[in-house]
């Protein structure tokens, strides 16, 4: 099988690397010529053998709404398009609808892996019909990991039904990532623990929790330290955790701890919080008690108490 | 009716004042003389009229226990203590059952109000045996608001329970500011809004929101600017909103709001999340996100991703 | 002053009243006959003198849009809408640019105060450009509570901003009664406490907490009594809680207390709650637990533990 | 090596047969007599070599606080007694100074496993002095997974330090399993996505959420069906998961998603929610909004608002 790659950074070019390691005939596209199989989308799409099956791996919205557009004008009827980035599902739909006026297919794929997945195989999510998948089965038999296929891949539904079920992942991974995340938080606070590394170490083969991302903080620990001191509390975000929470709240699903992890990582990106100076700022106007301004000195409301030992109630 | 006070501070000071201005005569001790009546523990026992009263205003916990068991030494059988302090609801039982060997009553009162509790009153919930309450009577209505005394005074329940209800009282207040403060958060984030002081301040008659917390907050956007630019977003806690959280778990009752309240005051207090420390280097681990590192240089896992343009998946 | 109103259902026929005791002319129009005093739209906007104004306070979304595109056809250069409902803040720019393509003005207005606005005052935020609002000034004044003007009721800023003032107080408005209500949870399970309804009412005149929510929840215990007993914890939620989080989102705020709340409303609409199966299943695969099923008797996994006494670790 | 093993339940008894298969010679007693290797505690005392070594596995608090009392009385300076229940760590150290008022060593061993260690065998996680560790080395390599020592053990530091690390091993445990609750309710709810077992058993090796847990809910779905149908949402809680909240309230550390996943257990036992009984009465008491009673019939406050169509603003 031969089909064309649009996109070849991060994930893209490790993605080349394994089809063609399974077998896969790939003719990749990129804007970064050093990257690039062929000069231009036009060329990638002319050394392609008919039907035609272009894969696009490039940033969610704009890029990929863009490349979308300009293949509708290249392929031809019974060809297919995959999108295989970080698309909102409701973008699948609109995409669909869009190349189907000229016969185009559509297939939307949810790739899951990171870097390691050039080695380990990609997790496979897509949606669509399942003619269209079934003609793509040897690609995503490339790229998904060995073993049996069902463990490694999923038709999971109607066209979005792919990055839905990887936009859900990625919830989940939030979530996954913050309890480890407590709970290493929690260990290294208490004195009477003093190989934290180790208790992550030993979680890795015998107990409930054990799992890659531990393996991971396990791998992270020994590196940089069992306290990560060079590595600072701030994480961004992608679209897909936002989604998640999004989602929830159309549907109605009480999604507490997800939500928790999502709103962790907005609040470590906050050098102070404006919520945080408003309680204090209350606290400060009921009981007298002093607030930090930054200047350095304490002040507190006018109303403020007298000296003397005792306690304050509110 | 005349009785003692221990402990004249922020708000035992005012107490006594309050007290005076309702016609209880109060004798006043606190080891910093310029606010003693009398020059110890003993010359204030020695200056009450039997049954003695002795309401007890010191932080809690071994000063108020402290104070306790001197006053089992010098009180008789058949006078009161009353521990107006911030006791945990558990320390009360103790308190009542230790002065019992000694034909000591016991009544246990929270109280509310903070500074504000001298011109308005202070709002009481106290717990233990009615005759006791009911002989106390006086100084309740002497310290609570005017208006029904039923507004601003409960008889809540057995030794125990008055502190126990002002610990949930100071939960909910916890719940209360956090649910404000994200208000102001969100409305201070969005440019479309130009005036949020004016906001907040014409929620404060008409509105479903409209608190005395509310009227505060407005209070301190006027005095301080309506970002609070001053005033950093650290914030403290005392003991109760932590005793409510443990409470909530005793008695298996899900209290989310509130805990986020807490949790969200501890956030405040970390210069980094050590959590967040350990998201950042799992995303770095299995994504190859770069980790902010205090050094200021960004640094990928060993098995970092190919540069380029696309997308990652993880 | 002499203006329209279109829909005249709970808030609207109130609104009528309160405009008409403040002095201000108004023609009112609602679908239900019983309740209008034209026969039509058309009636409605001849009735009115130019430049014309017309209150809008129907159900967001189609049926605002509905009527806001009638209006469109049926008014004048100079005239103004106000979309007084519940609208969506996006959805107030799509309306004033169509209203503006036929120089027709237009004013969004959050309300808030529910049944209580016929005699307490309605609170009032408004957006949109500054000649207009004043011109709708004496309507304002009219509706808002007595007293200061900026106690009852703010310009917030541009197209948008009223309605986006008023999604954040509902929002705030969803993070106070939780609170308040788990206080009451906790409260009502310790036994040491026997007077619930007591403690709430104590709160209403001298404490922090104190607040026009707390005066309704003590009123409700007083009418249902102490555990409400009669009343299912079954809650449903408008579309503003939802959008305040989705803001919160899109805006990077943590906003954990208010989203709790709404999941909590999520969650008391559930007989099951799906995601609480699936912790019941994990613990039945590695533990053995035994898990509810709903024939009433209980399984265990294949792998199932031997019986005997003993602890079962995870 | 020869060791006592009081318990011989679910954990016990399977932890008996692997030690035996490891080459450990255990004796074992049990109330039980079926499952007991000896007619008493005082029998397996005395057919234990010296120094003894006793391995405790029986329900956390007064049962392990027995046995420990017992052993003080039977066994003989220089023996060791190993707590691997699932004791609170703050037990240990009361457990160990109690022993060495005798001569006797403590060491507490946390275990994680489940019904599956018996062949996968069990995680463990220790804490004490460092030559009590050393010498039940075979012990603990016998119970451990085969694989490097450091992969299924951590000497974790003092006394308590295995059971805290432990607690914390459940703590994260809850939020994992959290975490994918809610992302199955989420995909579950979405008409899109046809195969939400296929989703799941996808992410099994390539994903980044591939874990342990992953693989039973899997098993899971496959045995009962993908949407549960005949587990009931109902989830107890053991004392550990409470134990880490506590933990993280003396600390003062964040743990928003650990404790949203308790309080979504305690809230998955509850028939009706107090908290939202109260929610519903307020909404009914300011917006007139109908309450669900348990006759069936709604019903609204006395300030009820007319019907007419129209929106309600509060």
């Amino acid at each position: 099988m031969h089909i064309g790659l649009v996109g070849l950074g991060k994930m893209g070019g490790n993605m080349r690397t394994r089809l063609r390691r399974g077998g896969i005939e790939v003719t990749g596209f990129d804007n970064n010529p050093e990257l690039s199989d062929v000069e231009s989308l036009e060329a990638l799409v002319a050394a392609l053998p008919t039907p035609r099956a272009v894969w696009v791996m490039v940033p969610a919205g704009a890029i990929t709404q863009s490349v979308v557009d300009q293949l509708k004008g290249l392929l031809s009827e019974g060809d297919v398009v995959i999108d295989g980035g970080n698309s909102k599902y409701t973008d699948d739909a609109a995409h669909a609808a869009s190349l189907a006026e000229v016969g185009i297919g559509f297939v939307d794929c949810g790739v899951s892996g990171g870097i390691w997945g050039l080695d380990n195989g990609y997790g496979l999510m897509c949606g669509g019909e399942a003619a269209l998948v079934e003609r793509l089965m040897p690609v995503f038999d490339a790229l998904r990991p060995e073993g049996p296929r069902e463990e490694g891949f999923v038709h999971a539904g109607a066209v979005g039904a792919g990055h839905y079920a990887k936009m859900v992942h990625n919830g989940i991974e939030y979530g996954l990532m913050q309890s480890y995340a407590e709970g290493f938080e929690l260990l290294t606070a208490k004195d009477i623990v003093t190989d934290v590394t180790g208790c992550f170490k030993a979680w890795t083969r015998g107990t409930v929790v054990r799992s890659w991302l531990l393996d991971l903080l396990v791998r992270a620990m020994e590196q940089e330290g069992a306290n990560l001191p060079h590595i600072r509390g701030y994480v961004n975000d992608s679209g897909e955790g936002r989604w998640t929470v999004e989602e929830a709240i159309l549907e109605s699903v009480p999604m507490p701890a997800i939500t928790a992890s999502l709103f962790a990582r907005f609040a470590s990106r906050q050098d102070d919080s404006p919520a945080m100076k408003a309680v204090a700022a209350l606290r400060n106007q009921f009981g007298g008690h002093a607030v930090e301004s930054f200047g350095g000195e304490a002040s507190v409301a006018e109303a403020g108490p007298s000296s003397g030992t005792g306690s304050t109630s509110h």
